[in-house]
């Protein structure tokens, strides 16, 4: 056997997995839990892929506002839409920083320009335009095309996963349907395991299939106590492992803990500005919690041989 | 190679069934469908199993409204506790057509009661409840568990279907989490692949893994233009195969029809009371869409070996 997850570097964090997993087949003393137990749930921005700048989420809706405005001058001067078109990215980075910080005053107006920004096309063209974008944007500072933005070191704990009879999902506070048409490709994850926010959707008949229609609402929002509740409602299941990066996956990290069964959280750190970003905020009593409880903190800057 | 599906007399319907299954793997002219692009969908009550002479799980809540009328006298006179403590069902089917019908002015009061029934429980504690009730209730007259009530031919398909590489849901109008505990070993449907109506839930931490509560209102009723919705929100892809029996399966049998694959749709008629139940309450436009339309109708009566 080759040594398993060599993108990791040897160090409490690959020891942890190794031993977690080993633990889940029966290794040692433990007794083996039945496949279909061996459930794992991953957060997506900054803990499968880079999320700064920005969310890359937050540039493919960045840029149909941008064509909104475009098109139609009376959005020039409304939020999200001004900052959109006058690359005020600071404004979008503050609104996001005052939700982390559980303040939502300016929340209402760039979700009502995200709901907005793909209202009333259908889940097929959505996952088209989705799939489009993440194919042929890049990343403004790192070089890469936004594919090759996941974490090596993530996919490859995806796949030893597999390997070892596990079954993961994507429970991301990011849109599931914006994931769906690169989650098999990138991560090794099918369509129908991506856990994510929705907009509200409507079926409408036709006489040749009919169609699924987004609406410019939200149906769910799944951070924080949102993800073990959209967990249970997909899969049914309490999972083995959990692994986020901020304050909004908390909750899903608590979820995670098994009465009777070896079960992992792990805490992505971003501490590496040379090879990918140095950053804390949003994840300040994520960390504090690792700290307090037996959390696996994932320093990027120490446990990663490669970061892409 | 033996005869596939036995339990189905030469036919119509099951020579339907094999050249759809056939064409889907490249039999014939077809090209194969890609194996993850083989899902099916199947509604539950009345299409894999006995929904007469009433729904399995208005059982389950009728004896817990009973119950609940027992301990607190002050419900026996509210509906839906007082139709159940008398043994009214009348009421209750009265309130069932009168939906079907289109006409919803007691489903509010008959909701209130079902959500009460099992609110502020989690869904661990509704989970072994609803397991309970399924391994041990009896249908009233057909001389047999609520577990053998299963249709013996389309236990049979789903498992024809997962032999040639398909994935099969059970989109039920019926609770989600009712089905789940006995999915697998009666369907062989694993408890990720039922989608159904739920109760909203919530989550709450405890420092032990936190639990997952029903809380006493609806999140959604997975039920005619909703089940489209809800199979997309859970599986991202449009069905090949969908299967039902009433008019709320309508939508989600026109959703099935593909642009560029083969697919079929299939209604059971429940036309054998001798066997099963003779009656069409309920399915009269979907039987309609049938004849109008390429459906393929399942006579109970006719294509049906054995029932189960």
């Amino acid at each position: 056997m080759s040594e398993p997850l060599p993108s990791w570097n040897a160090g409490p964090a690959k020891d942890a997995i190794i031993a977690f997993v080993e633990a889940t087949c029966g290794g040692g003393s433990a007794e083996a839990v039945p496949v279909a137990e061996r459930l794992a749930v991953f957060d997506n921005d900054g803990t499968l892929w880079c999320e700064k700048p920005m969310p890359i989420q937050l540039d493919f809706i960045l840029r149909r506002l941008v064509a909104m405005a475009e098109a139609d001058p009376d959005l020039r001067d409304r939020q999200p839409w001004k900052a959109a078109r006058e690359q005020d990215y600071g404004w979008f980075g503050t609104v996001l920083a005052e939700h982390y910080a559980g303040d939502d005053t300016h929340v209402a107006a760039l979700a009502g320009g995200v709901l907005a920004a793909f209202a009333d096309i259908s889940v097929d063209a959505f996952d088209a335009q989705a799939e489009a974008f993440l194919r042929s944007a890049r990343h403004p500072s790192l070089g890469r095309g936004y594919l090759e933005c996941a974490y090596a070191p993530m996919v490859e704990l995806l796949g030893y996963l597999a390997e070892h009879g596990f079954s993961s999902y994507i429970a991301s506070g990011g849109g599931r349907d914006f994931m769906r048409p690169i989650s098999d490709e990138t991560y090794g994850v099918p369509r129908e395991s991506v856990i994510g926010s929705s907009t509200a959707l409507a079926y409408t008949s036709d006489g040749s299939g009919g169609s699924i229609t987004r609406k410019a609402a939200a149906d769910y929002l799944d951070d924080g106590p949102e993800k073990p509740v959209h967990i249970w409602t997909r899969v049914g299941r309490r999972p083995l492992l959990a692994a986020g990066n901020s304050n909004g996956d908390i909750e899903m990290l608590d979820y995670s803990r098994h009465p009777d069964r070896p079960s992992l959280r792990l805490l992505v750190l971003h501490d590496d500005a040379e090879r990918e970003f140095d950053y804390l905020g949003g994840a300040e009593r994520a960390l504090d919690r690792a700290r307090q409880d037996d959390w696996t903190v994932v320093s990027i800057r120490n446990d990663w041989r490669t970061v892409f």
